[in-house]
């Protein structure tokens, strides 16, 4: 059995203490654990940027990995942090709605953290990551049966997310991620359009033209394609699209069929 | 025995090449050592910031491991680089106090790294840290006894740290760390206060209300806590509180007793 | 022998899951191979800073780790992926010329990626990282023999680099490299001067004096010395040379001996 792997996702920064705090619990309690970071440059509290980022990533790996988020406006008050088990998954995270972009998800086995013998005491009301999440993925990477953690719940939150919207003569969708590269991710599946010339607009501005890949595209200009996981992208190869076009999450991306059907 | 830890804590920044050739020393010399980053993200030469972030997260680890940390404005001058244990931890570190808010400092053994044998050849004037820290944190990570690696020293650098000044009405500290979400990490410890109402003002600017944890605050609202390694802290919540209260490493932290005690 | 290593060097920036779902894809075929980020912070697009940094780091490494590349911006288009054994390391990286500042890299051994056998499938036509470099190194890791892997190819892309101009009074080069401290480094081979004082200007602007480390200049003063890989550099201690001086990448770095030959 190779050792076990605890990711960690949070929205720390990259200066503060926070994430190597978390390393340090966890390697202590299981010093045959290896934590792997995914990223801790979630915008601050953006728990839509981590749903999209663990949707994209976490599927990936393999199902024995535990995967730790720590985005987390709630910590300290009243909110669960859960155990959670979707497709085949396995996570820890506050109930912020964080892990439901998940496939499998609404199937989800879902247990509230309550059982303080697995957590670091004293636990302190501000970094629950450290004195929680991370002793519990430690006791999990050791065989501690997720029975033990807490009770079964039926009820957590959903992340609301936006769906796009059909019209007589297209679609109209948003801006729901950008990467590094200033790459817009929209809601709108590939799918959608595969088949069917369309004009699209972000924001009220035209993008050119449709490309496979961002190769296929003059720098500069603004071209639409299809993401690596399946969605509408704008792209600006060698520049930023989020810059050029002016958009942010939430941007309207409007498709409108070019048979005028 | 799990695989040796060997953490690196640089103020290198994320895009030049000097964390990854560490740990391509290190791995190269014991290939079965384990890397951790903590992070390369302190502020250029910030000793400070670097021995706050490691009193902070240190602590956590398991005593095994070997911390490493390369903030180092005396790289290629005559200071030191040290092999220390200090409250059963093991660090190497330049001479410059960086470890020395580490519980245990004061009774720590301390030696002066001498034995190039267990350096890489040749050593640069200015990457101690590839040449001389790594190779060495290998050779103890395979078994090496650290008094092999050069004389015990009794005097070391101390970091100079404010501590808070006791007033008739009140307590007056600062601004010691700033965190990557803007809250303001002071050096008052949380227990001056645990049971004596104060007000508090950072810059000669009122913070609103105490709170136990960031989601008793309104959004945007500055609240003075108590934060997760026991010191004051000003934060606040869905914002920033060193943008929205201009304050800086050193603002003056004032508490001043309600019962005008 | 101890676990495979894998390292990441890349372009993805800190905050998007790109780099997330190459550790999960590489875990979830060898789950006991050890991924290793060396960089995710590459400027986008940036073949020669990419090429630079693998210059650096890449020969620390031990020979068995295999380095994984993807500054890809023809991705999508028909260039190629490649293997490369050159002087002894792995990589796998796009056609781009990244790997070809490694010492050994005229004579490699180069095979072009073409079985999608040891890809994942389907192949998106934006991630060549996930769907094929990953899995590739992960089946390298698992013992694959690099000859399965596709056809050897004697042509390949070449990085070009600038090479410093002699003159009758001196050399003239220029910056290849600006690290996160805003030092400068040149195209210029620290002993070209080495026993011969020199004038330096850059992009115009005196430099005022030589020295062996940062630790010998007066804070704020820009300096000239010898870098860490054996280049000259400019560096203005406790502060940045890159924005005192106005450098960037390309900007002229003049040398003039001051003995007039």
């Amino acid at each position: 059995m190779p050792d076990p792997i605890i990711t960690l996702t949070t929205d720390f920064g990259a200066a503060a203490p926070y994430a190597a705090a978390m390393k340090g619990v966890i390697l202590a309690l299981n010093p045959a654990a290896r934590p792997v970071d995914l990223t801790h440059q979630v915008p601050p509290q953006d728990v839509r940027h981590a749903a999209f980022f663990l949707a994209s990533a976490v599927p990936c790996f393999p199902p024995e990995a535990i995967h730790v988020v720590v985005v987390d406006p709630g910590v300290g008050s009243d909110r669960a942090l859960l155990y959670v088990e979707a497709g085949g998954r396995r996570l820890l995270a506050p109930d912020n709605g964080c892990w439901t972009l998940l496939e499998g998800a609404d199937a989800a086995r879902v247990i509230r953290l309550a059982e303080p013998r697995f957590w670091r005491q004293p636990v302190s009301a501000t970094f629950h990551g450290r004195d929680i999440l991370a002793p519990v993925a430690a006791h999990l990477s050791l065989g501690t049966d997720p029975a033990q953690l807490g009770p079964g719940v039926e009820q957590w939150v959903r992340l609301t997310w936006p769906e796009p919207v059909a019209r007589d003569d297209g679609l109209t969708g948003e801006v729901v991620f950008i990467d590094d590269y200033g790459n817009l991710i929209t809601n709108i599946p590939g799918t959608a359009w595969a088949d069917r010339p369309a004009r699209v607009t972000v924001g009220g501005r035209p993008v050119e033209r449709r490309v496979r890949s961002y190769a296929e595209a003059l720098p500069g200009t603004a071209v639409v394609l299809v993401s690596s996981v399946g969605l509408t992208e704008i792209a600006v190869p060698h520049g930023s699209a989020a810059r050029q076009l002016g958009a942010a999450v939430g941007t309207p991306v409007v498709l409108t069929w070019r048979d005028g059907a």
